[in-house]
């Protein structure tokens, strides 16, 4: 691929960590970008792009710790924050953004908090933000809505957006592993921080999906309003139990316009029919499932983190805004979002569902007809019904999945069954999506 | 998603079929792009938009039979080709580049066959073809290729690019049945031709093939060089055997960047691993994986035909050049193809795979020497071999799974096989890509 006009782009970089680093290694010897300045917080480290930059002609990289010397740099156009978390990287964008730099970031956290103002002070400053890194890493899923899907009305966008979480899943189904001890092999391979809690907790993903939401709906999504369930309480059992049903347990972030015009989004541990391709979707990978109009059902799925993954996104953004910026001072009118309007989310209560459930119950007469009771009286009618056997401490475990019911009545309806003298434990309720 | 400027872009369709109808419907008062004309055959045929129309501003929808009247009216910005076929579509197409007509097409035909002339001709002329819809429908493969991965290095593309026969092997194995009734049934259903021909013997899956290794290896293909190999030999056996061994038999279309600068481009039935996410790919679904030096694999599922999946990628590319165009009269600078060199392919006799094979052999004593005797001559090594029992006939049936091995050498081997006394047949050969 060749551009038709070549005039260097000067950019400038916030962060030289683990993202940092791999978009240096991708920079060196490009033909049209050059980095001026590097914005790091010690210059005495070791950096692992010091070997390469020996070999290039950008033996002059240039590191300094006074970031704001960066983002005011007058002849700098594009910054390229990759410093992650929200401060200090909120103030320095915003001081570029007012400085008419370009911004390319890999950032969902400042996006997913504080992209309303960004994009307001965006539009005031005519330069754009690009941050195709901010979700699922190398899956090119935001130019896919808004750009090569323009014609599509959408209408759902379903994933799994974290890979943490999935490679937790997959290992306790191939291993017939525990939870914690997935947790702890993540944890020595990498693939989970020592503080998993964003990881696990759901956090991560709800940033993601909250971003996605905002981009093919156009309506801004608040962070906070975003139902979020981790995966803390899932069980092998769980995991088995899921599979002989012909589904598989997968922590799902989920966003649906709904009729009324409200948008359902949420993150919780979720049982997706087998034939999903989602359920394909194993180890650290990520995948995301659009509905639109016209295309239907596409899904993308692909390594959701790591430097190459973003790197590749980083850069896939940063070279389609310099070849337009080489072309014109001013960048190229894309399909921007112009959406200003906060959506209205559908309260969790007000959602429907199927549900899965498991019961420890005591082993006696009448229990099935009392469950089968408290359930009618809520509404929550029952697709299926298993008690195997008699359990060690001759209690009955109970599995059932039931009709879809909003999720109002069948909390109300568990609430009713903790209270039930022959119910010992409600072990777990999983939403089960069709 | 807002423009920033808004100029009518006229635009003139040629076709008005299945595809053709699928635009106009979409294009219905469309705030940016009016239809000046639209090229049919015939001007007496009631079309299925006609209702739409009467709603419409578009009220004047213009059809003619001169469709050079189109590709030469001044006012006409961009031709959207949705003839489909060789002819007329090469000669119209190619007056309109002449006449500074930009283009939009949905015919892999065309681009795969005479994709070099037309793109030389659109360089000279300065004007842009865009041909998402081309290759698997709704599926955004090609800008992903040219826009968004930007950044990457491509290595490999492997993908089920044919709905019809992905559904006839889904059939079968879902249902046990023939390939001779999934056919009927798929034609049934109108998602087989009545001349299913291009579909069945792969040619469809290398046009597109042909493709998508032009643009990620940057080299152009000779369509004829493409080694294609259809399923009419597929049997419900060699499905079976395929799910017991851990692998799903597909149609795949691959193409690999090799270490000597030769592309290995072919389309055949093969054994694909049960955890590829291709194997999930159900139905009329297509789907492609593609592996890039930054992002690694990344697999893209979705509907690679029909109606509205088509015209999501036509009005996509029209969007996005008729912003470019409302802008400025020069559309912008992409990543644009400007490969003019011919790939060297690598011949299909120097490619290395892993095999199944299936034979049925007399039942006495010696064969299975024979067999590793011969295997063995030719530097086969076999990696699992199954004998069970003795067939009605007297007969036995083995199965094989060999190592890798060059084709050349598994070709011998079976060569002298059918020679040998004790091989009454080779019943399949089946390539399998790990």
């Amino acid at each position: 691929m060749v551009l038709t006009k070549q005039k260097t782009i000067q950019i400038g970089l916030l962060g030289a960590g683990v993202v940092g680093s791999g978009i240096i290694k991708s920079l060196l010897n490009h033909p049209l970008i050059k980095i001026k300045k590097i914005g790091v917080k010690g210059l005495n480290k070791k950096r692992d792009w010091g070997d390469s930059v020996g070999n290039s002609r950008d033996c002059s990289l240039q590191t300094t710790t006074n970031l704001t010397e960066i983002v005011t740099d007058p002849e700098i156009q594009i910054i390229v924050e990759a410093l992650g978390g929200l401060n200090p990287a909120r103030d320095l964008v915003t001081l570029a953004i007012k400085n008419k730099k370009h911004i390319v970031t890999a950032n969902k956290d400042l996006i997913a908090t504080y992209g309303p103002e960004l994009f307001d002070l965006a539009r005031e400053n005519n330069v754009q933000i690009q941050f195709e890194a901010s979700v699922c890493g190398g899956i090119p899923i935001i130019n896919t809505l808004k750009q090569t899907l323009n014609a599509n009305k959408f209408s759902k966008i379903m994933g799994i957006m974290n890979g943490t979480t999935n490679y937790i899943l997959t290992e306790m189904l191939s291993k017939n592993l525990n939870f914690n001890d997935c947790l702890n092999e993540a944890q020595k391979l990498g693939y989970a921080e020592p503080d998993p809690t964003s990881d696990v907790s759901g956090k991560d993903a709800a940033y993601k999906i909250a971003i996605l939401s905002s981009i093919a709906f156009h309506e801004r999504i608040k962070i906070n309003e975003v139902y979020t369930e981790g995966i803390e309480k899932i069980t092998l059992l769980d995991i088995l139990t899921a599979e002989e049903l012909g589904y598989r347990l997968k922590l799902i972030a989920l966003s649906k316009k709904e009729d009324d015009g409200k948008i359902d989004v949420r993150v919780h541990p979720a049982f997706i029919k087998q034939t999903n391709p989602l359920a394909s979707v194993l180890g650290v990978n990520n995948g995301v499932l659009v509905e639109g109009d016209l295309v239907g059902e596409l899904t993308l799925i692909g390594r959701g983190a790591g430097q190459s993954p973003t790197t590749s996104s980083v850069i896939g953004d940063l070279n389609l805004l310099a070849a337009q910026l080489s072309y014109s001072r001013e960048p190229h009118p894309q399909f921007v979002c112009h959406h200003t309007e906060y959506a209205k989310i559908k309260p969790m209560k007000d959602t429907v569902n199927c549900y899965f459930l498991r019961l420890k119950t005591e082993d006696k007469p009448g229990v099935v007809g009392q469950i089968g009771t408290i359930f009618g009286s809520h509404d929550v009618s029952i697709n299926a019904f298993t008690q195997r056997g008699i359990n060690h401490d001759d209690t009955a475990s109970i599995t059932m999945l039931t009709h879809k019911v909003k999720e109002e009545k069948i909390q109300n309806a568990i609430t009713e069954l903790k209270k039930a003298n022959s119910i010992k434990q409600v072990e777990n309720l999983i939403r089960v999506l069709e």
